[in-house]
């Protein structure tokens, strides 16, 4: 294998690829990165055996060279240590030269590197899906789906299929639900060309953390290929693929309740502010739990009192308070990951007592759902 | 006590205390903030036993109002609750009130804490400093001092004494010295107004390092006062105290070898690349030593050797190289440190063989001067 490439964009593919890689695999060969070069361009590959991330740079773009070919070939070169050495290089030409037991010479100005690379042929292969069940979801709205649900991922092992997000294929609508037994949050979105075909998946929630980080705020179309053990997430250079969870995945539906018997609207960024602030002193000794309490005249009353250190009330203006009086403690940190998913939106926060769950929302729709468990405190 | 204050000038003093203050202290008080109210102004002091800084907010500066003084008086906060409090307020009007049993009342907007403070009599007092021995160093020079030096100490306690820099006044000099035995940096400043006597202090490298931090890179005057237990270092709203350390600093001057036979005059910035480049395959199994050879026509060359991962070599031109051929090996991690702290000038190596120590200064002046010994690896 011989060829020279364009430092930067070397560099803009191993970022990606990167992010698959971890050092904690017990499979030597994925400590590395396969590099394949054919006539066309450069393929790299990254993977810790449940994400597999691949990046590919063609020989020319907009009419400028990127890649200079000399002999087509492959190997896999220690991750961690080639990222580094490319970020340092002094030029932006590097020169690749793979020799017998696959030496790698990597040159750039005057500097000589020598490693002693891996036998490509041992990587893994990619999965082979078929695209039957394609769809397409937009780079800035798919970010916003996974932010807007993934937080809500159980982190305990105990359930595994609860660390990751259920996504649902219905009715010509796209459901995704992430809970941890002690709150809930729902998405939905409505999508052109979806497969009427009805399916369900439960994606683990670490991968879609790592391809939120790889998508861009834009409208790049994302094709999404779900099969029964793989996601695969393709964008115009990147392909993503992601192991599923195995398992039922719970029925949610019925955890949201259907009446309720005190509504409130309120500003989302005041609320969590406020809730903010009261959990500076709930966190000390009680949970980070902070008391909810309806008052009169439109308002509402955010407090928490911890014996040894304080306590703190704040009350807030609603825009409006219907139906009962109430008195509800929850997680502080559970209404703050809430509201920030719903973003800084008016809300309308709906209660059927002080023991059962109750649900936050936008004022506009229910796209973006979530539910939470209130705490029992006296 | 009672009194109002806007919550940005609470927000900067409490920035600078609170780097003093430490989670890690076995004195209970000490993980508080003293504030005194005075009808002049507000003092905040914040301590670990080791470093104490006391900062000082005037009622009123520049014709504007910043604290408005009901009744004088001083109370101690916990110092993380109380500085995430003041960070979250929703305005930038915060009023004070302490009441019977060091109930403190903060409230700002619709928010209303209630903390249980501490008896701000418990808290220790500030050592007495006689400014007999006191000297100016503008704050710019002296960060630049400390950034000089403060790198080489000594990270083991097994000699505490290295874990300080040696600040020495003598013959109208500063002179600073910091060594962890395997190298050395001293710097030398030439000051206006020193103290005529004699005087030597060592002060711990990590109080230099919180120091640095609140300095500010203008010119501004700071005033040093040295005395046999305490240094005390005084900007316009900022005191900084520090112990010392006890014990005799090691005579360091007869280290510096005083004939030379090679010498190199090299950009320490292309130098200090091509090590960080060569420290990359180093680093894996072999205590991050690199070589350095001399070549002919004014060229060296920096490499290094990793049998299980690589090798790496690469050559520099230089502006000068005289005297003997040299094959030396040293860190590559002293050798960026030393250079790092030259920043980027033209420097002169001085080397009396591979098995002696050499030294690096700058071109112009040995103003900054540092010294390292080599490793032996053949």
């Amino acid at each position: 294998m011989k060829f020279d490439i364009m430092r930067d964009r070397l560099l803009d593919g191993l970022n990606d690829v990167m992010k698959a890689v971890s050092s904690k695999t017990t499979i030597p060969i994925l400590t590395g990165i396969k590099i394949d070069v054919s006539e066309e361009g450069m393929r790299l590959t990254g993977s810790d055996a449940d994400i597999t991330i691949q990046t590919y740079i063609p020989v020319e773009e907009n009419g400028e060279q990127l890649i200079n070919v000399e002999k087509p070939g492959s190997i896999v070169l220690q991750a961690k240590m080639f990222n580094e050495i490319v970020r340092k290089l002094p030029t932006n030409d590097v020169e690749f030269e793979v020799s017998e037991k696959f030496q790698t010479r990597i040159r750039s100005g005057k500097s000589d590197f020598h490693l002693i690379g891996l036998d490509s042929t041992e990587y893994p292969l990619l999965p082979e899906l078929s695209e039957d069940n394609q769809f397409t979801v937009p780079a800035d709205l798919l970010k916003s789906i996974i932010r807007e649900t993934v937080f809500a991922v159980s982190t305990s092992e105990s359930r595994p299929v609860l660390t990751g997000v259920h996504w649902q294929i219905k009715d010509g609508e796209l459901v995704c639900v992430a809970t941890d037994s002690h709150r809930l949050a729902r998405r939905k979105v409505t999508l052109e060309h979806l497969p009427s075909e009805q399916s369900s998946v439960v994606v683990p929630g670490k991968s879609l953390t790592e391809l939120s980080k790889i998508l861009n705020d834009a409208t790049t179309p994302v094709d999404i290929v779900m099969t029964n053990q793989q996601v695969l997430f393709k964008t115009n250079d990147v392909l993503f693929f992601s192991r599923l969870l195995e398992g039922n995945y719970p029925d949610t539906s019925r955890l949201i309740p259907e009446e309720y018997k005190t509504d409130v609207t309120v500003n989302g960024r005041s609320l969590l502010q406020a809730i903010d602030r009261a959990s500076l002193l709930a966190r000390e000794d009680r949970n980070n739990v902070v008391r909810f309490t309806t008052m009169q005249d439109d308002t509402i009353e955010i407090s928490s009192n911890s014996p040894e250190v304080g306590k703190v009330e704040e009350q807030i203006q609603v825009s409006s308070l219907v139906g009962e009086e109430l008195k509800i403690s929850f997680s502080a940190k559970y209404m703050m990951d809430a509201l920030k998913a719903i973003d800084g939106q008016d809300v309308v926060i709906q209660f059927t007592g002080a023991m059962r769950p109750f649900i936050i929302r936008s004022v506009h729709d229910d796209a973006i759902l979530q539910l939470i468990l209130p705490v029992r405190t006296y």
